[in-house]
């Protein structure tokens, strides 16, 4: 069984994933193949290798789990979390646990194996993000759990296993810090000034226009004022909202047709870089959070410098985000 | 000028550090060969290489940028903070920079390509930590600085471009993100309790036993009870105090034992893994600091998923402390 552990220092939640456990000898290094081509799992005639679909999108009605399918969503055949059980809060003298409940699916955003998010049509990303949210309503039900983590990791220096375009989502009965972090900065915000703070860096970024990507009807792209890794990417809906699943229709197109347009930039200026991509939303513990501001972000994996920084959180960035901006801009679409 | 910026929603403080900026182009990830050989620039007889030193060890008293030293430091060459200016604080709208003011040196651990702080006797490694304590108090002096960051990129999963062993020294003029978050949890603890943190973890520790590594009189390892990695390990004091440099000299000497003990067992368990290592140390901002407690955290990069986790400082880890204590308990030294 996972489990959830609480630093008693930061109070930082970790999952410690003993299912997914590997032997000391297993920690060398892999190198940076992906499964790809007859052994991938997420291709069309292969749905026998993945746990049965939990959603799928398939427009001529065929029965699950076979192929004629657009889009499908499966648990995640290595969850990090288990779905069933109770929560099993408990101490360990003055430390914190509970048992490593929560779902962890895989959204397979398309059914041809040499396509991806940046190729895939606005009508096809838009379906991922309909999935998303579909998933959110879902298992937002669950009155375990606290926050639906979604995100992507492409290519392996991201962190992918599979070649395969897919992005998953992972329900927690945690809020993790990185999102408390900022949840408590919006708030801090909100309480002094009675505004969202990204509404407020919104309203000045498109003032100032020198770390605007991309803009349209609902959604901007912008570098941000202090990027922890060069070309870092946020996608902001310009009209406030707390969560991403409560966007409307027009938000979703708009979010999908931005996505495109800073993924190709990305792939023209940065050659096809890996990249983590995340959604940043309000918990759903927190019934109202009219101070926070849904949102999505692009980190894509340039440097090698992510040892010292992931054991520091304290980065150092060698690219401004004026620059990368100014590149992104000017990448052809 | 490198710039300091803060985010405006999490308060986090990054470095742009645009004087070591790459070109778009050159982002592609580089392969994993480190500069070595007679291209080494931190080779005894190749002190030209480096800028004029700022401190040296030479037993016999040879003059300075020659060879004959047991341990030199030197400016970093391309420091990611530029010692000379002024901080000049100023918003940028509702944001805030600051100059990127501060110290950026290297720690030269041995003329010897081939050591590393494993394979160098408790008395060399020892010298390394005299050497950190040095300009640690140098640099105190300097009323710009607020924090300085002492931490060793072994390895080039861990961010290492240079093969000869060395460390790294940061003066900040603000305290980052990670160390801010340690001394909220600790004061936090410590006003609750009138109890260190620390000291109360050491104390449940020891207790239990089953995340213990190895133990002197002065220092205890252990595997922390939420680990962000496998076989993180921390090497805590046993005695309360919350600065480096601050210690006695048994607790140094006690410290380099552990140091070698434990970089060791690693090594023989872990097939010489890269790693990062990172001083923890209460800010000298904070004059007093009686709620913190000084230690060195040894990450061993070992998994490749760092692109997901540094992008949300959200961890899965795969290996629970307990059992990372046993494998490192039980590898020979």
């Amino acid at each position: 069984m996972p489990e959830l552990r609480k630093d008693p220092i930061t109070g930082r939640w970790v999952i410690i994933s003993t299912d997914r456990q590997k032997r000391p000898n297993d920690f060398r290094l892999e190198r940076a193949t992906l499964i790809g081509g007859e052994y991938c799992p997420f291709c069309a005639g292969h749905e026998d290798m993945t746990p049965p679909e939990v959603l799928a999108f398939r427009p001529h009605g065929q029965p699950p789990n076979g192929p004629g399918w657009d889009l499908r969503v499966v648990p995640n055949k290595f969850p990090a979390l288990q779905v069933e059980g109770n929560l099993d809060r408990e101490g360990e003298g003055m430390f914190d646990r509970m048992n490593g409940i929560g779902a962890h699916e895989v959204i397979i955003e398309t059914p041809d194996h040499t396509r991806s998010l940046a190729t895939m049509t606005e009508v096809e990303i838009e379906r991922v993000l309909w999935a998303f949210r579909e998933r959110i309503l879902d298992l937002k039900k669950d009155t375990r759990f606290r926050f639906i983590l979604v995100f992507k990791n492409h290519g392996a220096a991201a962190g992918a296993t599979l070649e395969h375009s897919h992005s998953q989502l992972i329900a927690l009965p945690i809020v993790p810090d990185f999102v408390r972090e900022e949840l408590e900065g919006a708030r801090r915000h909100f309480e002094q000034k009675e505004r969202c703070v990204f509404c407020d860096i919104i309203r000045q970024e498109l003032a100032a226009g020198r770390r605007v990507i991309h803009e349209n009807a609902d959604v901007v792209a912008v570098a941000p004022y202090a990027p922890r890794f060069p070309f870092e990417t946020w996608l902001l809906p310009k009209g406030h909202g707390s969560r991403f699943e409560e966007a409307s229709r027009p938000v979703y197109e708009n979010l999908a047709r931005m996505l495109k347009s800073v993924l190709q930039r990305m792939n023209r200026a940065l050659e096809n870089p890996s990249y983590n991509l995340v959604i940043h939303s309000a918990p759903f513990s927190d019934a109202r959070a009219e101070y926070y501001h849904w949102h999505v972000e692009v980190l894509p994996k340039l440097t090698r410098t992510a040892g010292f920084e992931s054991g520091t959180g304290f980065y150092i960035n060698p690219t401004s985000p004026e620059e990368a901006a100014q590149v992104l801009r000017a990448a052809k679409v």
